[in-house]
């Protein structure tokens, strides 16, 4: 067999830390396969949890110069890349769902130790943190991830048809407080632009 | 109907720019329907590259220890975030097909000129650098970024029992050239874990 270059020595150490950081990326897998309400704009399937949190680290990249001037773009897109990683163990919690916060809070977070603690300890202490600070919202980053996360699902609902509003049967007074409050909050621009479109929307339901 | 906050007023120029945003926003949601030759790790059906880059993403951001000191891993998750988007109009090419290279960059430079102008001109002179650096594989960003695109699929296709390797009867030599060479270029410490693995499991088949 031809090898392109010798291989270098990896110490004990480094071996030890790529052994639990690969078990780590190995079990994060499985977010590929939870599903969540919302639906691809052709409106072929649902749309899963890994997917749609690339989809939105895109967004937070290409609607960054709308944030304010506090806000670090690259801690947003670590936040929303990290995100969802708990739906592995507690399920995705659809917004207009009828969900138990609290009960859903402690199982988000009982998901984040398992999970994150697959990693090297300081690893595993960094990703807990970036993970507790978006679900804080208090943050300028963390408020901006938010406004994010938040911004997605109503347009992908706008193009398919109504999509997960149908399902619950939404309101424009819902979609006011529980998308508009925290996407005014973290992007107010965002609000400005997308509020027009729900409204005319819901107008015409 | 109750409104959380007023609607701050949109410029011309802003309305404007968010409209191309979000038109680039949605057509970039076909990534989700690309599917690549890799299965998930529960085999249960082939991976669609919007998942693939999510996942290479988070690759990126728990490795990134094991990067050259000139790396800047904000700029690499920025390339992996966009690096696919051209397989909306190209298609996946696998790395082990039969894939005419030639033709298949001429598609995909004529597929970047497509989806990055639905952009504001400025950002999409932005994005286009980003992914000319990354396919030229120069820069060290763009090296680590190529290492970590070509470590995650034969970690797949070693937990799934040997995935696109079955299909194109892919042999460990063919391994140390197409994604050995990379991945030592990129991320050398990366090599040296995976290819213990690798031949382990090519000497048993």
């Amino acid at each position: 067999m031809t090898q392109p270059a010798p291989l270098m020595d990896l110490s004990a150490e480094q071996k030890d830390r790529l052994d639990k950081q690969m078990e780590f990326l190995r079990e994060v897998d499985k977010l590929k396969g939870v599903l969540r309400a919302s639906r691809l704009l052709d409106n072929s399937r649902f749309e899963n949890s890994a997917e749609h949190s690339w989809h939105i680290m895109l967004y937070a990249a290409v609607l960054g110069e709308h944030a304010g001037p506090d806000v670090d773009l690259s801690r947003v897109l670590r936040m929303l890349l990290i995100h969802d990683i708990v739906e592995i163990d507690a399920g995705d919690a659809p917004i207009h769902g009828n969900v138990d916060h609290a009960a859903m809070a402690l199982k988000e977070a009982a998901a984040a130790d398992r999970l994150f603690n697959l990693l090297p300890a300081d690893q595993a202490r960094d990703f807990r943190a970036l993970w507790d600070e978006f679900e804080a919202a208090e943050s300028p980053d963390a408020q901006f991830a938010k406004a994010i996360d938040r911004t997605q699902p109503p347009i992908g609902n706008l193009y398919s048809g109504g999509g997960s509003w149908n399902t619950y049967h939404v309101t424009m007074d819902q979609l006011d407080t529980r998308v508009g409050t925290p996407i005014n909050r973290g992007a107010p621009v965002l609000w400005a632009w997308l509020r027009p479109l729900l409204a005319g929307y819901f107008a015409k339901r």
